[in-house]
């Protein structure tokens, strides 16, 4: 029961910042600013004209979203937790939290000739999202082993691989957006559309 | 044991969600910028000229509220999770997460000659609310059934009939609102007295 | 268990927005401009002309910890919750959630002529809070009794009556304020001590 | 049972705090505003030059963690809460809440002349936090004891010299940091590896 509690209290923490990491992505949509005489025609074009803060937004989401399950998956993997696994979890958490900032970039400039750069560090923040991840998972294993008993090798192992996968096509998607910028969005929804269909999620992975 | 812990997350990772996004609200509450020698008065008239302010954290605080008491009510008769209700979970929570922007732009321009343009955008926010909301409920019977055997068809018909009847209302509020904003913001009130009348509220249906 | 769950998770959400409202406060504290050759007694001096922010800061932070306490002692008499509970326990939230806007007031007019307005906004808003705390209580008790059978009928009296007590306070000074603003200020000190002194804190009553 | 609901529910706020805190530093990393038809390698030096927050993000999310983590291991020991406690565990808070404003600071003005003064606000706020962390361990034993009776005085005892030594540690990296605010910093960051490395962490100490 005690360890079990250690491993909830890390859950709720964690989810507490994953919750607040995605809601504070709102904040970036700012409200436009017209005369109050203005037309209704001139405040719906400045409505339309957030297109690039509601993408962001929802590419930021989803991020944090994929993340999420993930955690939620793995950590269902653990019957207790070591020192160095929660402090490889606060830095998986350290990369959550940064998460708003590549994205207020990302609302910011994907309009622009800046486009390249922005996509290329919100793929670089990718990048070091899925090293923490690996760690994360890392740190489970190793210096104690903290999975249950009944998790197959097999399942750890396709974990593993997945998330050395996720690992290179960010590197190449940061890669590919210096020169393609639109190319490199199209591969981090790309990544996205992966986690969602290859990750099993928790108990219910055969499902 | 397990399979309710699963959904605890679920719980827990949500109720982060609608509670964060329930208080960012306040953000959009700007304190006036007076002369530190303006009179008392004057004070006082800008904070009374901050009602449509007030009207929006209301408006927005509501729609929230009700989501996570219907929220609560609807996973409350699950027994278990799927991969596919976790990510109609998520597409949920995006729009919850978005609330904040339609609220802000309602508080910016509802005393404005602008008004129609902001409650039609309202509006519109909740129709993809309600979207969210019956695929959610979609989720929880298919292609897996999670909900708990001893809840009842009749109940599970209502709620849905419920609903659909939910984002009728506000497809009729959103085209409303482009020719009689006031009675557009009469509409989405009324759905707040419809829901809190309406929807039974977990175990607690009978009372 | 099934009843406990539902208060469980509407603790989890109220701990929540008490926990956001707290933390929001701190965005109000704003870092001081200077240019980067300024000498390091100016910068020092405008961190110290922030007291009226820090000032805001503990004393918003006090009233929504202080709220906290009443609430977890509150909800911890009951064996189950109604739908009028849920509702009841939702104007409490909005009420807290609004905290941080009459704080900012207060942080930027404190030290200003206009102190009375906002020492009277503020207790205003506590007035509203108090108003708020004993419709949630008087919703633990109609129409459904929600309140453990061993709970003494006169803890509840005493509770009631404190409730009461300090609704009074917060009127008093309201009215104060509008004269004295500073007297005004430490009533609102005063009814911290009132609480912390005063009322008993969840099972621990007795110590 | 009873008991340790409570505790749970002191945990779950305390969570919150300390994951909106953490996540809230964020936001003070500000998106550079360029003109649109930049050339890339300007908005690639602007998001370089951001180094300064980058580094307050890291220090201020670390100074949190390293918090929780004590606060988890310190409140794993109790087997029930005392009012004493609560408030204690309060003002704990009201600390953890303020260091978004710290790090801000320092965000701003640590590469410039005036980084003397930021590193020394920051670290009279680390003197706070631990006079804060000293007086809420106290509260744990006095005036009711509320340690499980299986933790070991010298546990006890070995925990609250670590709290006097960063307590102190804090002091002179305040003093110093007036004349030598790089070693300040560089105490601050010594500070972090003190507390990762000596501090037991909950039930897996020995690890």
């Amino acid at each position: 029961v005690s360890e079990t509690n250690q491993l909830a209290r890390v859950e709720a923490y964690s989810d507490g910042v994953f919750a607040i990491a995605a809601t504070l992505l709102v904040l970036e949509i700012k409200v436009p600013s017209l005369g109050v005489h203005a037309p209704a025609a001139e405040l719906l074009n400045a409505v339309r004209a957030l297109w690039p803060s509601y993408l962001a937004f929802v590419i930021g989401f989803t991020t944090i979203l994929i993340m999420w399950v993930s955690h939620h998956t793995a950590i269902r993997m653990l019957n207790k937790a070591s020192k160095r696994f929660l402090y490889a979890n606060g830095v998986l958490l350290l990369v959550i939290t940064f998460i708003p900032f590549p994205t207020a970039l990302l609302a910011r400039y994907i309009d622009t000739e800046l486009a390249s750069v922005v996509v290329a560090f919100y793929s670089m923040v990718a990048v070091l999202l899925n090293v923490a991840f690996i760690l994360w998972n890392a740190a489970m294993q190793r210096p104690v082993y903290l999975v249950k008993p009944e998790i197959s090798r097999e399942r750890l192992e396709k974990f593993k691989r997945q998330s050395w996968g996720s690992l290179l096509l960010s590197i190449v998607t940061t890669a590919v957006s210096w020169w393609f910028p639109m190319v490199g969005l199209g591969l981090i929804i790309a990544a996205f559309v992966f986690w969602i269909i290859a990750v099993p999620v928790g108990d219910t992975a055969e499902r």
